[in-house]
């Protein structure tokens, strides 16, 4: 059924989910419904107001809702970047603190931590987390093994994604969170939820961590530029914003040299000014055909038996070897042709037939991944494709 | 013509351009049609690339033109305060520098320049201009006189709006950017150009200002979500970005813990990450349909006509009190009613007859804006409100 929705998977073999995914017909036209209404009744005007609070209230309680979190500990944003990024600047660190970030981070997050500690002279570790390729129970262990290691007595901060964009790995953020808080420092833990929100339950870890950036425009199909975070309270309560509007503040009328504090008290201290309200249905629009398909953890299951029979698929064909040693935990399926032409190639000479992954950096390889809106045909197409490519 | 293609203009009396345009039904069908596009080509794949970049450049070179610059020296942004307080952050400060603020910047703005200040150690001076209530050459010369008093040897930064959102003066920014080149610490010059852009001609300021923020959706008439900013050369110098993502970076594919430099060059280093493409073929629109009204300087005759009618209108009623002393150089008419009740009030008294203004806390004063789509039918029918409000 949301298969049938997605006007972007009629005419293609999709499978980069984890770079965008498909926006629903009934998404778009709850955008543009969105635009007319505030058009009819605004767009500045006493009688819009109710209805931009209506959207932004609902949108805040259905995100949070996913998170786990109450609303006032999540905060609207315009990608997974300001989610993580705009807190971050505002935590309370002392020079010579240290950050220790995973070696699986998304490059924009890993140069915002890299500036931070240049301006305040922190200094970074590096938790290994690139190595682990096997079952779910043995990366768990690999994580808290690397954690025990690399934490210091001055680390402040660890940076990890919830579901690694490379190499597929789901990590244990709840049992990361639960070991830093016996930590003397009891380190700020920031989540990069790219790939997690949409694709697998969330709420355990968004509650869990302090900062749980994510967007809708990859798992959860919403239109690209409106994402969220999930806050602690230490972090609505320690940390000030930096990329201040007039959202951020609790009055916005009237400038104040003198206020130390004019900034409200909730996750909106970390939001900025006008952002596009009329996306806020859409992503509502695709959340809710996305939770008709099933629960989370139906979902979830749908995305495993895909990828799996992906991954299965791949790992007998010759000069195909997939990164992880067992069948994915998650729908991101990455693998190498060890002997054929530059992933990049590849990715184009699938594009050619019409057959979309894309291709990776860090380790190098390619990604294909599997949403509850995949196909066994599609698998199969894929399969036959990179047979072909393999064999050449 | 432009007023026909605006729904919002169709059943009320609208004069709330300062704080939103309204929408233009082909702005709207162009973001429809570009969401369809990448759905048709996309979302994520070889085939839509080009023209992702394609929408992205014809977008940076039709705002760097009505800025006066060339594309490297505009970034695009989500908002006026983004694109103020994104390459803000990043200026070159020493401990015990100063700001020098009008007194008539916006909220959001003074908030930001208060925590920077806070944390890099500066001082914040007050440029006063909200007094200045009469005609272009005595406000030009009252600037400048401030200026020159209110400078001091360590002012490293000036703040200040091209057309204050109070009192709607418009400021001397080529003047100012000269007078400050000049100074001994070449002061860098933020200018705040959320009601500039889109009423008055902006090229030269824009182009003479270090940092020139502005929105899409105010005057000029977009969707609400994207805005830009012009950057002088010693900006992409000088600053460094501190909201980093995967747009700031000249490499995004690979994380480098030990480069110094990863950003880059032009002014993409102070953009962040994925924003909703959509919404450009909706400004573009929004502007070429502009530009069929008549050129920036035809237009602004245009506003000005309107706003005289508008003065002069309120200033014949009893009881009314316009703040300028003249009739305005832009399209933004404040006034009083002395005697009458609270400006909220008020505000909602004519909202109940159809008829949308807004009401501001320094200077507690009304505040009406005429675009090039308003008609001397509204403008009489506020005059008839205010009026009858003004007697009770």
């Amino acid at each position: 059924m949301f298969r049938e929705l997605c006007p972007a998977l009629h005419n293609k073999t999709y499978f980069n989910y984890g770079g965008q995914g498909p926006l629903p017909t009934p998404s778009l036209e709850a955008i543009t419904a969105s635009w007319q209404r505030i058009q009819e009744l605004g767009p500045f005007t006493g009688d819009v107001w109710p209805f931009i609070a209506s959207e932004v209230n609902s949108t805040r309680r259905q995100l949070a809702q996913w998170c786990g979190v109450p609303p006032h500990r999540l905060a609207l944003t315009e990608n997974v970047t300001s989610g993580c990024v705009l807190p971050l600047w505002g935590l309370p660190f002392a020079a010579g603190d240290r950050m220790l970030i995973s070696d699986c981070e998304h490059p924009g997050v890993v140069a915002a931590c890299v500036e931070l500690a240049r301006r305040e002279n922190l200094a970074i570790d590096t938790l290994p987390v690139k190595q682990l390729r096997g079952d779910q129970a043995s990366t768990d262990a690999g994580v808290l093994r690397g954690l025990e290691e690399r934490l210091t007595p001055r680390t402040r901060l660890v940076v990890l994604s919830h579901l690694l964009w490379n190499t597929g790995q789901i990590m244990p953020i709840v049992g990361v969170a639960e070991h830093l808080q016996h930590h003397p420092q009891q380190p700020f833990l920031l989540v990069d939820a790219a790939q997690s929100f949409g694709q697998i339950p969330v709420a355990a870890a968004a509650a869990a961590a302090d900062i749980y950036g994510f967007t809708g425009h990859k798992w959860a199909c919403g239109p690209e530029g409106l994402g969220g975070v999930a806050l602690s309270e230490r972090v609505l309560e320690d940390a000030q914003p930096t990329v201040i509007g007039w959202r951020s503040l609790r009055d916005e009328s009237k400038a104040d040299l003198n206020s130390s504090d004019p900034f409200h008290h909730d996750s909106r201290r970390f939001e900025v000014a006008t952002s596009c309200v009329p996306l806020m249905a859409g992503l509502r629009t695709s959340m809710a055909l996305l939770e008709a398909e099933g629960s989370a953890e139906d979902r979830l299951a749908s995305i495993q038996r895909l990828s799996g029979s992906l991954w299965r698929t791949l790992d007998q064909l010759k000069g195909v070897e997939p990164l992880l040693t067992v069948a994915p935990a998650s729908g991101l399926v990455s693998f190498r042709l060890p002997g054929a032409a530059a992933a990049s190639d590849l990715v184009k000479q699938l594009g050619n037939q019409g057959v979309w992954i894309r291709d990776l950096a860090d380790p190098i390889c390619l990604r294909a991944c599997t949403h509850v809106s995949c196909t066994e045909t599609e698998i199969k197409a894929l399969g036959t494709a990179v047979g072909t490519i393999s064999n050449q």
